[in-house]
């Protein structure tokens, strides 16, 4: 049993852009030659969120049209007054959609169904740089 | 330390059917003699969710009038059009949800409260046969 | 390799408090000694969740305010005429946002960004007293 960590690093548009990390993940538990026990992912930032999805061009639109209804983007929030920030809309959606993220891994691979990706959305209303912390645990 | 991993299959009716799966983990972790750590779940597929709930009648059907009113089946999603699916809503659901959950074990049993339930939601709109993935780390 | 589990004790208000409880969590991995590996936490019941969020003022409202706007108080829910309780709306917000929360440690420090603090929301309609498991695997 050990502990594996890795950094992803990402060049984002921002603005609730959903990436498929999935070959990313899969290239990091290769090279650690892991090949069975959980893969931890984790967002350091309030406006990243991790989560799971059938990632096509349709479905992407669906989900950004659906965290645009339930949290707009031109609403009042108190952060934007407190902080001069525009983002108060992608705090929401980082919050309800949360950070992290477990996935367990036999045989080196990860046990996603067929059409599943692993997804990491940038809420912020910027181009950023982003890590993802990738971890590691088993065998 | 060790790694366990175990699949629970269930035939389910779909249309955010709610099952309350916390017995089958139970005896999983029973089965395996695991008496400390985690149990961490995972559903692959991009239509189902893992959480916990007060798995009774009435919070059943809360869950689900939510989830209709939040996202409702009969909007026009992008998925229906580009895949020739009619389950645009269960995708959304599902990646809100998330299809992945981490419970603490002691003395071999999970630490779940008195009233709280783990469930697994197929979102999907057809009956299907689903498989969750549990995997324990620990002693 | 180890598991540690610490359970931490809270004093809450309910009615969505937002708890910071970054602070509580750092301690119990400086106590345990822990230097990496990850950290899980857990809500034992069903009407509490954990995410992250930056805790401010003006995003802690903001939060509250959606929470509010998506699953009001004052609907008529099914929970409530099935119990005989007033918190149906509680265990919603509940289970959207989830009982669990996977962060990794490194050189004895949770890797969270910046303005990113763990948050234990109470959504329950009284104050209460309530744990959250802190389990730790790894080195």
């Amino acid at each position: 049993m050990r502990v594996e960590t890795r950094t992803l690093e990402f060049e984002t548009r921002g603005n609730t852009q959903v990436l498929d990390i999935t070959r990313r993940v899969a290239e990091a538990i290769r090279s650690a030659h892991l090949t069975r026990g959980i893969v931890s992912l984790f967002v350091p930032g309030s406006t990243g969120a991790l989560t799971t999805m059938e990632h096509e061009p349709g479905a992407v639109e669906d989900l950004q049209g659906a965290l645009e209804r339930l949290f707009p983007r031109g609403a009042p929030y108190r952060h934007n007054h407190t902080g001069g920030d525009d983002n108060g809309h992608s705090h929401l959606r980082a919050s309800l959609l949360g950070p992290s993220l477990t996935v367990p891994v036999e045989e080196g691979r990860m046990r996603l169904g067929t059409w599943q990706q692993i997804v990491f959305i940038d809420m912020d209303t910027r181009p950023r740089r982003r890590e993802i912390v990738v971890q590691f645990i088993g065998e």
